[in-house]
């Protein structure tokens, strides 16, 4: 009767701002933080990682493609050696910044295309995770559950998080509804609560197709930016504590 | 009789080149391979640092200032704090980089401004060792002899290389001639490599003031671009080993 | 009985916000529009630009040194060649994003610390308005007033409007008291107000040190960040046309 | 009888250099002029279209994507409104910059993957050309002949400048050989000017699949980096003159 909260961190970039990170610190149990490729620079990601070891918050690599303006969300097609080299570089720059505010790395959380891309491609997640495992075979990979980013990374021997989210909707092969459909996003905190609550009580979900399909998960990822994210993120933690379960950080989940 | 050559590598960007690595190394026993701040990327990180590992040359994190418009040349007053973090920054990218390739990183040197500026800074070069102990207290710091920088390597109890120039005239400190003045360079191979000769063989240096100063010496820097660079290399290499010096890796030389 | 309003915008950058843009709008009548390099992008821009056309906001380029993740608030000593070049790049933008969006760019007004330091060096103030003046020799030069980069406008023959800072104190030399003092800020916006008021009703100041000088005014000032920013710049506004000023753009009020 | 040979140049970055722009501009008669997005700085657009200015070469405006890490060479699918802007930007700044070394941008010319998009994409070709016709209507498209981009220009009443290349072979449609197939590219220096000859005497070339097809052309694209391009750029410019081709410039040959 656990679970993990976790949520995407650190993404401002020099004087700019994104989400609200000291609030989210409060709510969530593992934060996954920019490495500077997409967002984040070495200063916030510093300041952010020492926030999170005070608050016993673990801490993950969030790296994703070289492309500040853009966010990290446009697909880039890239030779699978560069694909290694740009997780080995983030995945050891987290760790070299965690090191110097005595904190530690404990997962892997990839960023936006990247992390799409991967979850439908099983020769790009085979160069993600094969990175992974090169600089530090001891991270939890935390990937969409049942993508095939998380099957490599199981194919590879790392321990896996298996990640839900509350405000996305599935499709019967177990993959997220694509944003650009309508019925993508649960918009209602009562809804997304709900979906998160029968995820971990039965292991179970409802498509969006109205079938039921498996469905593993040891964490919810929730956002902080937007201007209902901190409230949905809340929302979900209290109810899934009051339904008895605890928040614990990721390496205390898959312990 | 012993002597290590050192020089700055992978500082290209993107599509563009910078110097001839491939020469380089294989005259060289030490690269500095820039991290991604003044120059680099996870790309040419990742190649070259493969290919230094293939021809036995020791590897080091070369981190600057961010800043690759201006290549890193760009004095930048920044808060300590922010001094820790990009030096954390890239110390580990470059040990998840060598991770990925098989390679080990045995030493840190700094570059360009952040260099000059701790040259001349106790409080900025126990910052910038600071965090090298932080984050892998077991690499050595290369830096210019004599310098503030390479004494507060000693003061945090790190190994330190101490750097001499083959191509840069010396002050009555100690203290490379600043750039500025029209006597700061050598520019004949012959006389680059007597001064060599004569630091490694007396310990001493003649200034440009003329008067003798004790000069420690572990390792000699040489360049790769220039249209002279690579012969000048060569030369104090050849001329150095025909001295009977023989050539090592700085851990070698250290040991 | 006129007055006028300025503030610097679309000051994001990719994904991330600064400040609020909108409800700046609609309280100024000049925007200072950011160019690329120290902030802002060519989205940000031309959106920007095409809503001040809509609200008859008259609209500025506003180049700073280039430096996103320093925001331009790092001096960078540079040749004055390049800051000619720095300038003519950033203004040629902003005149042709204007064209795209069918709206007229009337001023230019320098960012962070390429104003700071041009304000205390007439060389560097020189080749700033040697730039604008190369390039569209039609702009309004805005600048702080008094200082020798207004003073260079003139000499150049441009228009210059003198501008002012609702929530800054000023020297007995007419320059803005450093932010590094504790005087330098007026937080209080009646304060800020009243010194607006007081400089447009008798074209002096009060400085930090009690002294009453000459201070011209043709444009106050106002941000848009912070948590305070829109409500000292509406309050401001009010305050001055309930004073009987009416509020014009830039170029009516040199009209 | 008169050719034109155009180059794109000013692609260096900060400290980096790309090609040989001295020894290119001896060659040519119409140079490129990369915009910062993809390449080129301040500095360099200023620097060498200043020296094109000295040597009568025409200059032109080269866009690209904002992609200084993959030089421009990567897919991006962006809105056409983003589309708009960047080409705005990109212009405005390259006017900008003319105008501060005194000289006349003649022409736009799309570079690498944004142009490879456009000459498939009629939509795209429009949102491109829109731009340019908002900006500065008086500037000549140059485009690879029969492209959809070039039929985009004529289609908003731009003056067209007709571009063949080199070094690449043709498929049946007129389209060139994608450089993903071994007979893409022609090595050989006399098969390069051969084929240009024939088509500045014939106005048709032969495809790769043996076929004679039409190919209007005003302009020859040369480039320089490589080991052999300046040796083939100055071949092709001594064959066609040594047929009777005086070589002008882009506007000249619209003239």
């Amino acid at each position: 009767m656990k679970f993990n909260l976790n949520a995407d961190m650190a993404e401002g970039y020099g004087p700019w701002k994104m989400g609200d990170d000291d609030a989210l610190l409060d709510i969530i149990a593992t934060a996954n933080i920019a490495c500077g490729f997409h967002a984040g620079d070495h200063n916030i990601m510093g300041r952010v990682m020492a926030e999170a070891r005070d608050k016993k918050v673990s801490i993950g690599s969030h790296p994703g493609f070289l492309d500040l303006h853009g966010f990290g969300r446009r697909q880039m097609k890239l030779p699978f050696a560069e694909i290694e080299r740009l997780m080995a570089y983030q995945i050891g720059a987290s760790l070299g910044m965690a090191s110097l505010v005595g904190a530690d790395v404990s997962h892997v959380k990839v960023h936006g295309a990247l992390s799409n891309m991967a979850c439908a491609d099983d020769e790009l997640s085979d160069a993600i995770v094969k990175a992974v495992h090169a600089v530090a075979p001891d991270l939890i990979l935390l990937a969409p559950a049942l993508s095939p980013l998380s099957k490599a990374g199981y194919r590879y021997g790392l321990a896996v998080g298996e990640e839900i989210f509350a405000d996305r909707t599935y499709m019967p092969d177990g993959q997220l509804t694509p944003r650009s459909r309508p019925d993508a996003m649960i918009e209602d905190k009562e809804a997304a609560l709900a979906q998160c609550l029968g995820i971990f009580e039965t292991g179970k979900v409802k498509t969006v197709e109205g079938t039921i399909i498996d469905l593993p998960a040891h964490s919810i990822c929730v956002h902080g930016d937007g201007p209902t994210a901190i409230d949905m993120a809340s929302h979900v933690r209290k109810g899934m504590e009051e339904a008895g379960y605890q928040l614990v950080t990721l390496p205390e989940m898959l312990a």
